[in-house]
């Protein structure tokens, strides 16, 4: 079944522009923004309008398409769309590509693309469009491949299992159908009926306000609940899996991902319920050894005080709102990932299946 | 410090009226419920204008004030104040003195007391009036000596040390200054400077909107977290204790109290951090086993997807909001009465220390 809606859409050629669904609006409203310049994408992505590690990764990469000019380096607009947002790796990797397509030498030779003549630099456009769509299309690709290993490895739940989810991980959340919501709508396709428990991840709601419309339109049975209610859903034995997605993957399984996903896999240990993360390739990150060197945001107090137009706490109170948190390596059962199961997390198996 | 609000107050005598402070305006505005009618104050149980099961108990006593009229028994308005909430059980030991006073033989006799003269009625409703004075009395005691037997508890934790709690249990919780939060006040006024962690208490944030502004007026460091940034805060090494109030407390120390408190308790017991329980003895419930005999009131799914005046979910999809989940007493390092401190927490223990 394809979603009915698009998360980020370029439409054009090198001369295009960029379509995002707005987010933040869902899902009261499906508004798009019409993203024309670099400016216009650097917001999106700051303020959330799109999210989800993998889509941030593809919207840089279409970002760098509307910034380079004649006098704007490649360098120039990937280090500003780094600025972005700090934690997801998709991003840096993803404007690591594009750079790469600046760097390698070609005929015309690139210096002429800064500035040069037009014919010049359209054949760097062309070229980083190219890229960006290539991005595009394997992120999609990615998260079909996920899918695909998720439900293998999830094959022996019952019927109806309960499934726990924290955030979104979905098609809003990538290029394609998501990473650990593909695998349940995998499920789902391959006749399982998952029975999912989404925890409506505060502050921002994106279990509730994301989550929960992609699987109602989907037609999967599915809960919401508040994110202090896992641990009696779990104990309730309603919960057969955990399932969450990533932000960033240290070289020793280390999982960055949205605050409270250190939380549920810490109480699935508890409950003995075993946790997953599915996450494509280009979400390790191998230069960093664990997760103490992963970078955390840290998001506006409004956020949790004033997060839906009216003040939900006294005025000026201290908040300490990081957008993630940790999960070690040792609370987690597999990493799903486009290559493969790496199964069990460790550096040894990381490295085998991210060097495949 | 005297909190400068008033949770609860009886205005005038037998012919008086009931003046609430509207808990569900807080933080934005104070305003003060006038009840007149043991309907309005039945609703204002109901729709959590006054919470916190020592304050459901207060409340319904004067309540009972309220609707015992002629033609309408103390039976009668009892047994309809106790269908506005299920889970607190000082809502039902407040009841049920308040039908003792209709039950003791007196001069005049107490069948004059239904449909008598005048003068009779004001008999009973001077010693209704009496008995509820009385409980709120107790309450503010029991709220004091509380307060001293768990600061002389958590007398050991340095200077600074981090506390964290859930939900609300202050003035605004109770008669007197609180359960869990007068322990903290009480440590504050020994000179302790603790340093509060408060969750925000999903779905109706009564630790964002409540406990904040508590610690906010007296003037106590606190920080506010997302429920789901619990685990995180514990990780970080920044909590030394965890402490939250009771709705009801089994016979073998099994403790309901809000949707939430069970994650906490299970995190704090793997970070090896105590978690304690503030109630006076009117919040134990020696009638049930264990945890599993209390009934939980589960609460509309408009407080999760609606919360904020403001749609946070798809319209018709399935909520699972449970106000409150048991913690069991395993988990529980003392429960801090008005009597004393329960420790270990068992059948035993809680037996003597509520035969005192």
């Amino acid at each position: 079944m394809i979603s009915p809606f698009h998360t980020i859409r370029w439409i054009g050629g090198i001369d295009g522009h960029l379509i995002l669904l707005d987010q933040t609006r869902l899902p009261v409203e499906n508004v798009y923004l019409d993203c024309r310049t670099v400016e216009d994408v650097w917001q999106a992505i700051r303020r959330l309008a799109v999210r989800g590690a993998p889509a941030i990764g593809v919207t840089a990469a279409y970002g760098v398409c509307l910034g380079v000019k004649p006098g704007r380096s490649i360098d120039e607009v990937c280090d500003y769309l780094a600025t972005s947002r700090p934690t997801a790796v998709n991003l840096f990797w993803a404007l690591e590509r594009m750079r790469r397509v600046g760097q390698v030498p070609r005929d015309p030779p690139i210096d002429e693309a800064y500035g040069g003549s037009r014919g010049t630099r359209h054949t760097l456009q062309e070229r980083l469009l190219a890229e960006a769509r290539a991005i595009h299309d394997e992120d999609r690709q990615q998260c079909a491949a996920m899918a695909r290993f998720g439900a293998d490895l999830l094959a022996d739940l019952p019927d109806g299992a309960g499934i726990l989810t924290h955030c979104n991980t979905g098609a809003l959340a990538t290029g394609g159908d998501g990473t650990a919501l593909a695998v349940i709508f995998e499920l789902a396709r391959r006749g399982k009926r998952p029975y999912v428990w989404v925890d409506e991840t505060r502050p921002l709601l994106q279990g509730a306000r994301l989550t929960m419309w992609e699987l109602q339109q989907r037609g999967i049975d599915a809960t919401l609940i508040c994110d202090s209610a896992a641990a009696q859903v779990m104990r309730e034995g309603s919960v057969q899996a955990v399932i969450t997605g990533a932000d960033r993957i240290a070289a020793n399984g280390d999982t960055a991902n949205k605050i409270g996903t250190f939380s549920v896999a810490t109480l699935a240990q508890v409950f003995g319920i075993p946790f997953y993360v599915a996450a494509p390739a280009t979400t390790f990150d191998l230069s960093i050894a664990s997760g103490r060197e992963i970078p955390i945001e840290q998001r506006p107090g409004e956020e949790v005080t004033n997060g839906f137009d009216k003040p939900t706490a006294p005025a000026d109170v201290n908040v300490y709102n990081p957008a993630f948190d940790v999960t070690p390596a040792e609370l987690i059962a597999a990493i799903i990932t486009d290559r493969g199961v790496v199964r069990p997390v460790s550096e040894d198996t990381i490295h085998a299946a991210t060097s495949v």
